[in-house]
């Protein structure tokens, strides 16, 4: 037979064992962290009607969709009408606006399932991955508290994770858009390029995106170009940004209420006694998507910088205004999680050689003991031990490498000595060390063990 | 602007957040009770390319694939290369062949994701659902207690689930196939065709498929049929069972092979401490796959027969031989959890208006008390009590409403007044009682109820 070389689609994730622990790790911590946050569980399936999924995307995303039919289908050359999701935003609005008289307003719903993108294939992009949504969607209105309960979770849980020091930055994007009306830029598809450019400053850095917008066709004369540079350069705690910003004496009222509005999330957050270190004020925190209108956030690994926002969002006007004539306000934060954890993966920051979700291997040292061995198992297991029963008849220190490799810490031997003693040999694999431990005692023993 | 209609495609199971709780709970107590057993997760990408995934499928199941292919690939007229998993076996499969080398055998691996049919739309059948499955793979052998541990996972993970009495039905497919070779049926092809038939026991009942053996093209002469269905009545524990197939005093060695395997098998759940009215032997679990070569599974709700099996599975010889030349046998099972659930919902046996994830709800009294909620939510949290903040300034009644709808039990309020006694109002929205509690004790007040 003809052999067919075992390989997955380019731009995937898969993971060994031991490493697949260490992500599940993340994913309970983060599900966790939404959880004590009040955040309410949805899943929702992966494939989605293409008309359904595609109302609101344009441009770019469509080019990057997977399309989807079932061999019928195909067979009868049709156009495909399914689709896999690429965001978790646009099943969120279709899932409110289709279950809308079902659900309790504002609706705080988290949600971490994979996406799919046709992603050209290149390190760090990928075509499946993970993504971590929290959203809280009003109906009508949404309170402002709501925007600092997004970076009050994301604080838990960046911190619980504990993958180093990090900031969430964050801005609104009223105010830059305020302060370019103030100077007389009045059309709004223009101060949106404006501030896709601005989202550029990390990129490009601000010489260049300096240059692009004084010489390209954004309307902004030395004066406005001045003034916008050095607001988008202002970073830092509530009091030094806002105050710095009251001084610019701008009088357009969407600055004025985008400053407010900053200045009242910043505040909030100081009430949630989220660590003054772990976020601030950033003006160049523009986001690109115009999808944002008011409140936006970027979050930064403080010793990796490089990496880039790992987990980003901001406020929206309007949810859903494809699917329902409601209006549904909402402000919501995504972690690309299979990105941030391939990321420090790379940077070695995981313990992957961390012991799996195993903890003891009861070996078989002789297929005359097995049924000792197999009551052995259950007694642990019905302590709440997770234990391995091995079923191989191989040499002792066979099962012990095994073990080893499995990330599993812990062997017990029963050999007829143990037997006959009503004990049994509990070896430390990491310590290399053994103690002989009555057999009713042997469950405490593990639990108390390290 | 025109609404689309938001739906889902057909044949999907979307919760709404009550039931997505309930939902999670088992994904939880599955997976806890996996991991008791010392299996290690892994996950695997939902696409897989089209020449790995439809190797070893053939007939019905390629035509319920369903195919996948980017935008590009779709402008430019291009067949599809790309496929959507349609169970956890062959994605383990192209695994354990890739990875081989990193790998610890056995291989006891669990994986709990969606997979995906091209299925027509009816109730009960489903393109998107979840599989639970573990299996252990040996390198070269496997030895028999393996066949044990699986049904013993299960019986602990029923259990658990609470979702009644249950049955696991085991049996060994040599036996039959020792049967009837025994009694003339040399030809391997033969054997298969006349077990596919005994499969369809439950369905078609034991006068048709009994007519349909002895009028069909199967080769089985009278006496051949009168011990075949003699045998396949067989159901019951070990020493029944296994005394009345001795006494059929067949020698043909597969029979035996296979009957000293079950008996092995019995013996060794009765060892792992497995409750005995939690599993039988049934003579007439054929299952219908070749696939699988000895000990076979099928797991019944008592008091829901109807259902058929919610669990079902076997013993094969070689897993992955279009992907390797390593021989792997292994032993494995199945939950077809999403079928499951959906039919345990429609029976009314799950409570579906239980609390869900978050314990309490912070209300907002006053906007200018605002702060002191968030504190009060901050406190909560910290001290591991999941807590939503209400960010809306409506009636109290409005909140307490909201609660009740998101299944929040909980509410605390903060007014003037509690805010100068440093006390907050505890409201239990179930009882519809209420008390003061200071505000240093609100914690641990609520962790101590119910």
């Amino acid at each position: 037979m003809s052999i067919i070389k075992p390989r997955t689609m380019p731009g995937t994730m898969e993971l060994l064992p031991r490493q697949q622990v260490v992500h599940q790790r993340f994913l309970d911590t983060i599900r966790q962290g939404f959880e004590r946050f009040g955040f309410q569980q949805i899943e929702t399936p992966a494939i989605e009607m293409r008309d359904v999924l595609l109302t609101k995307s344009g441009g770019d995303t469509e080019k990057q969709v997977y399309f989807v039919q079932s061999t019928g289908s195909l067979a009868q050359g049709q156009d495909p009408k399914l689709a896999l999701r690429f965001d978790l935003t646009v099943p969120l609005a279709r899932y409110v606006a289709q279950h809308e008289h079902e659900l309790a307003f504002p609706f705080r719903r988290y949600q971490i399932q994979r996406v799919y993108r046709g992603e050209s294939a290149q390190r760090g992009r990928f075509r499946e991955f993970y993504q971590c949504d929290i959203d809280v969607v009003g109906k009508d209105s949404l309170g402002l508290t709501a925007d600092a309960e997004i970076p009050a979770v994301i604080a838990h849980v960046f911190t619980a994770l504990g993958i180093g020091s990090f900031t969430i930055h964050v801005s609104n994007r009223k105010i830059l858009r305020g302060l370019l009306a103030a100077h007389g830029i009045d059309s709004e598809e223009q101060r949106a390029a404006i501030l896709r450019e601005v989202d550029k400053l990390d990129k490009r850095g601000r010489g260049r995106v300096e240059e692009t917008l004084r010489t390209g066709d954004f309307g902004l004369d030395d004066a406005a170009l001045a003034v916008l540079m050095d607001t988008i350069a202002l970073r830092g705690d509530r009091a030094a940004t806002t105050e710095k910003l009251r001084e610019l004496d701008v009088e357009d009222p969407t600055f004025r209420e985008g400053l407010d509005e900053l200045d009242a999330v910043l505040g909030a957050l100081d009430d949630l006694g989220v660590d003054p270190e772990r976020f601030c004020a950033n003006l160049a925190i523009a986001r690109g998507l115009d999808y944002y209108t008011g409140t936006v956030y970027e979050t930064l690994l403080d010793d990796h910088p490089e990496v880039g926002s790992v987990c980003s969002g901001g406020r929206y006007e309007d949810l859903a205004s494809f699917y329902t004539k409601s209006k549904l306000p909402g402000v919501g934060i995504s972690i690309g999680l299979t990105r941030l954890f391939d990321q420090l993966s790379a940077l070695g920051v995981l313990d992957e050689n961390a012991h799996g979700s195993t903890r003891v291997l009861v070996t078989e040292m002789d297929a005359s003991l097995a049924e000792h061995g197999r009551r052995c198992a259950s007694m642990l297991r019905a302590a709440g031990i997770n234990t391995e029963l091995h079923t191989e008849g191989q040499k002792l220190a066979k099962q012990f490498k095994y073990a080893t490799k499995a990330g599993i810490r812990y062997a017990v031997i029963l050999g007829e000595n143990e037997v006959e003693n009503g004990t049994a040999m509990l070896k430390d694999l990491d310590a290399g060390s053994q103690q002989e431990v009555a057999l009713d005692e042997l469950a405490a023993t593990i639990d108390a063990a390290d």
